[in-house]
């Protein structure tokens, strides 16, 4: 760990060695303007380095002179030793309003998985177990049937009772049995309620006990990612997502729940996931080096209509008054039978839902997340197009969802991009020059930006009042990187040779207005599901936010843009894809299934439709933070201080 | 009814009216000239009717001054009254002789399905049973999932719990609830078990509840049965049988074990069995007037390598020592899964097998028939290609399986057939003569003899002294239908002029030496069975047969032979097809699927081939009784006062 202080800032950061320089200014909120995302191509965002040593960060942009007077590009340079950096300004600024820059980031704590301590709360009940047997060879006075003999020992030797044994196992028992002198590694798969038989899965030639692995996949309207999973130790071996392939039929859940009333719609949409399915499938196995062969158990998780296409359920009835799914609660599927090209063996557990929009993707996150297990009052917020949100903990949940629209994975933003390689992902402006900061994921030339990156420039665009609380620009500010093409105001965030795209990359007007609207909705379905149990905002013990808009979020900026409530952010989690965590706990643990069923009786779900307050409280939601100013008391006092600093600087 | 009284015999016998005739002379045990099967091509079963009326007999190989004096053909006369009917014979012939010629017929009483008896012992359990459902139609207050709505509705009104919804019901249910507003049929399979889960496997609109059906299968390696039946009452709505299409790849067990070892035997083994099933499944359905959809449940019983095969399970090992089968015991499948076209929701329960040789379909005839729940001591025989034997009563079950050839079934007889139209399937003898009496099944000119028949034949012949005990014809007697062709001595049973098939049906010695070795198996199978469980003959209680060797055996013509022991033949039983008795059991009452896997524990297998005395006891056992003619006492009666006669009259 090194430190490295900013001047004539005065901040200091602790950082791991060899951390990006200009990350690490960034995370410590000190701007240096940098439009190219951090390749090195502009060339702003020069600084010296007064003390210690850099790597890199030396092109042809930077004369002899410069790099013996230490001059180094910020973006390029990796920090080796304690630093001290000096960020070149305009001597006249104070530093008071250098610090108006950036705030340093605050962003949620990451919830990891921990297997020990589910090993603690004896939480950790493996759904699949590998046993090595070394049966004894048939004779005439011991010929008993393959299968017997299997189940016999098992018995006899190991205190297993109550076992049944699948079709495939019987199937391929004779040949299994004879290749390596009747010596045998039986998968058990174990019964999720205690008065379930184990069924023996599958069975090998000689000892496989260590080769046990799962599958954890999360089936999203847009992307499905999946992982495979060691049963031995919780890793994920390999991980991919790719797009869902029905975005052909329709980029939303409604669209698609049209596509799938036409005739033949309902199979073609179930083909086409089980084919997406089957492609990240092939892939996450090739990458693990496992043999499909040694997959145990594959858990899936999305939400009601994703569930029920990926099941060829009829889902009609889910956009209909009185919003109906078909089921909520699936039983164990063979993998195989769903045209998974898993085997024989492999079971396909699906997670239930609560109701038509709050699925199995939010009934994972609450699993996995282990909120459904704790004492803490907690609101879990699912960031995404659809906005879901639970707030309860062991002892009640309620649920309810409101729609969002797709503004936080980068949808309906003229350069929105989803959290991949070149989204603008992290922000600030100088306050004078208003000249960016931009950074992007991977380092490299900018193609768009992200919602985290959204949220971050509308956040400081508005706490610099370049916009208003309607998200409108002051046109009379002095730059060019503000103007109006074809009757919209935009800002220009990095210029077309900065990019990867061979145009500028823009932030629109519209794409704020859509921002706000999406974080109306979100913020406005917790306060309404927050009274309708009886509660405000000071109760909630802690936030679990989870959501594929972007690899972190920052706290303050969410909260100055009114999508969180204000609260302490170390009280506020971070887990991303809450349903590919649900999935992955479920692999690892049966405990999980074996709570998710009353867990699900026990989330009640309201219909923010029905509810005669969430209009108001929407449309009150639709500005910057909100109308009532009050809802957001730090950052009202920041928004008079600043006032306050102008005031006195001008 | 009417009572015939034949002359010169002055015998008696009460009969249906309507009845044929000829056959009231065979039951009578009175011996009429009939060459050709009863279809009145011969013209020698002419009689005198002296008393009452008869229906049709009247050919043209009757002279009107015959018919005037009262002659008719027997074979096509019909019984209308009480009739006094005189035989021709020739006068010198003492009536005690002529009642030498045939002896009545004493067939097994036939047991059948008693659904009134099985209520009463209350082990009556339907497996599957229909409710007819009002649901309260959805609001938005009330929007549960269908299933939910469902599954709540049964709990809270017909206290149904523990509940679980197939996958296809989840897939039908949302349209089938609103076809007729929230009227609905669903169909519960009741679990085996008791710790079990009732599924919910259909949902039907409006009320179903009179329409549940289930089908049980009999896969025999030669012929596959399937009956329709009512759930309501247990009536078999329509049966048929046809050829299993496995012939084509072998005849017998074995060849069709070595056919599934070829590169994609198996495969094609399985695929044709399925067609077969398939077929047959087509046929009933139709034939019962029975909806598809509204079929509930599939039961399936055959022998070992048959079960395998269906189940496509490499069966390889079963003919290697030491005869190992991949398993006995099979979850329950869904039918569809296995190729079977029945819907979705339908369960197929395969009857599990004791080993390699005593299969499903043995235990089918144990449960189906009773014997394990009965307090007597019942000595159970399933006569076919494999000789199957079960001892045993409620406490214990031994059971040994032996090779008996085809010869039961018509196989390895030079004019052997199944028992179908146009086999020669009761016979008698004139002792003066030698001419036959050939009754066929359908009462059309003889094609072959079935097993029956030949039993019958052979025992008649040797109590008639026209065989040995080796079962080879005296050459001595004058008749010319006592032939040699090719160095094989046989007897003509009816001239090619009289027959189907345009050749003389005739009757070899190689064809009662296949016989004396199926029922030297079968004998010996039984003896070393009961040795080996320290018992003997005059322990058992009751016999009861199976087996598809014919509609039925005559018990006398079957111990004269050898083939069962010497017991009263009141306690003799004959159930048919054991098989497709036992599967239309299991459809009926759960009792029984619940019971069958501890019989099949307890049912104690006998390798009689690693046996030491069998070998002995078959070799004794390879003649017309036995060796030890003291085994059959009144068969040795009879034989000691028929040779006091014959030398009385020579």
């Amino acid at each position: 760990m090194h430190k490295v202080r900013f001047l004539p800032h005065n901040k200091e950061i602790t950082v791991p060695d060899g951390e990006n320089l200009i990350r690490a200014a960034m995370e410590a909120g000190v701007h240096i303007n940098a439009s190219c995302g951090g390749e090195g191509v502009c060339g702003k965002c020069r600084v010296i380095v007064e003390d210690g040593t850099v790597e890199d960060g030396i092109t042809e942009m930077l004369s002899q002179d410069d790099m013996e007077k230490g001059y180094r590009q910020a973006c390029l340079a990796r920090i080796k030793s304690d630093l001290t950096v000096r960020i070149p300004v305009e001597s006249t600024i104070d530093a008071k309003v250098l610090n108006l820059q950036a705030t340093p980031r605050r962003t949620a704590r990451i919830r990891h998985i921990d297997l020990e301590e589910l090993r603690e709360k004896e939480l950790f009940v493996p759904p699949v177990e590998k046993k090595y047997l070394e049966l004894p060879e048939p004779t005439v006075q011991d010929n008993l049937p393959d299968v017997t003999r299997l189940v016999s020992f098992l018995k006899a030797n190991h205190d297993e009772h109550r076992i049944e044994v699948d079709l495939s196992v019987i199937r391929k028992i004779p040949a299994i049995l004879r290749e390596e002198n009747f010596k045998v590694t039986a998968t058990l798969a174990r019964p999720v309620r205690d008065s379930g038989k184990t069924r023996i899965i599958n069975v090998q030639p000689g000892d496989k006990t260590d080769r046990n692995f799962a599958i954890a996949m999360d089936i999203g309207t847009t992307t499905i990612y999946g992982q495979v999973i060691d049963l031995k130790n919780g890793k994920i071996l390999s991980q991919y997502g790719d797009f869902n392939g029905q975005i052909s039929y329709g980029e939303d859940v409604i669209s698609r729940l049209v596509y799938a009333e036409k005739p033949g719609g309902l199979e073609t949409l179930h083909g086409v996931v089980i084919n997406t399915i089957n492609k990240i499938l092939k892939r996450i196995i090739l990458k693990a080096g496992v043999d499909p062969d040694e997959i145990s158990t594959i858990t899936l998780a999305g939400n009601t209509t994703m569930t029920q296409l990926l099941l060829r359920i009829d889902p009609g009835y889910i956009r209909r008054f009185p919003y109906v799914p078909s089921a909520t609660l699936y039983p164990p599927l063979r993998a195989s039978g769903l045209g998974m090209e898993l085997g024989d063996h492999v079971t396909a557990l699906v997670y239930p839902a609560v109701s038509s929009y709050v699925g199995g993707d939010i009934v994972a996150g609450v699993m996995g997340s282990g909120m459904y297990r704790a004492e803490e009052l907690t609101l879990y917020m699912d960031i995404g197009t659809n906005a879901e949100i639970v707030i309860g903990n062991q002892d009640w949940l309620a649920c309810a969802a409101a729609s969002a629209g797709p503004a936080f994975e980068g949808g309906g933003i003229k350069l929105g991009m989803r959290a991949t390689e070149g989204a603008i992902e992290d922000f600030s402006i100088d306050p004078i020059t208003l000249e960016p900061m931009n950074i992007t994921i991977g380092n490299v030339r900018p193609k768009g930006i992200c919602g985290s990156g959204l949220i971050i420039a509308v956040a400081t665009m508005f706490e610099m009042g370049i916009i208003d609380n309607r998200g409108k620009f002051d046109r009379d500010l002095d730059t060019d990187r503000i103007r109006v093409v074809d009757d919209i105001c935009e800002y220009v965030l990095a210029w077309a040779d900065e990019t990867q795209i061979d145009r500028d990359v823009v932030l629109t007007e519209p794409d704020i207005e859509n921002l706000i609207r999406a974080k109306g909705a979100m913020y406005s379905g917790c306060m309404t599901l927050l009274e309708e149990v009886g509660l405000n905002v000071h109760d909630l013990d802690r936030i679990i936010m989870a959501g594929g808009f972007g690899s972190y979020v920052d706290l303050e900026k969410a909260m100055t843009i009114g999508l969180l409530p204000e609260i302490d952010p170390e009280r506020v989690m971070f887990i991303g894809n809450g349903s590919l965590m649900g999935a992955r706990m479920s692999s690892l643990t049966n405990r999980i299934r074996k709570d998710v069923v009353e867990v699900t009786k026990k989330m009640t779900n309201f219909e923010l439709s029905e509810t005669s307050s969430f209009m108001d409280k929407y449309v009150a939601a639709l500005f910057l933070p909100h109308t009532d100013m009050n809802q957001f008391p730090k950052l009202k006092a920041r928004l008079k201080s600043r006032k306050a600093l102008k005031n006195s600087n001008s």
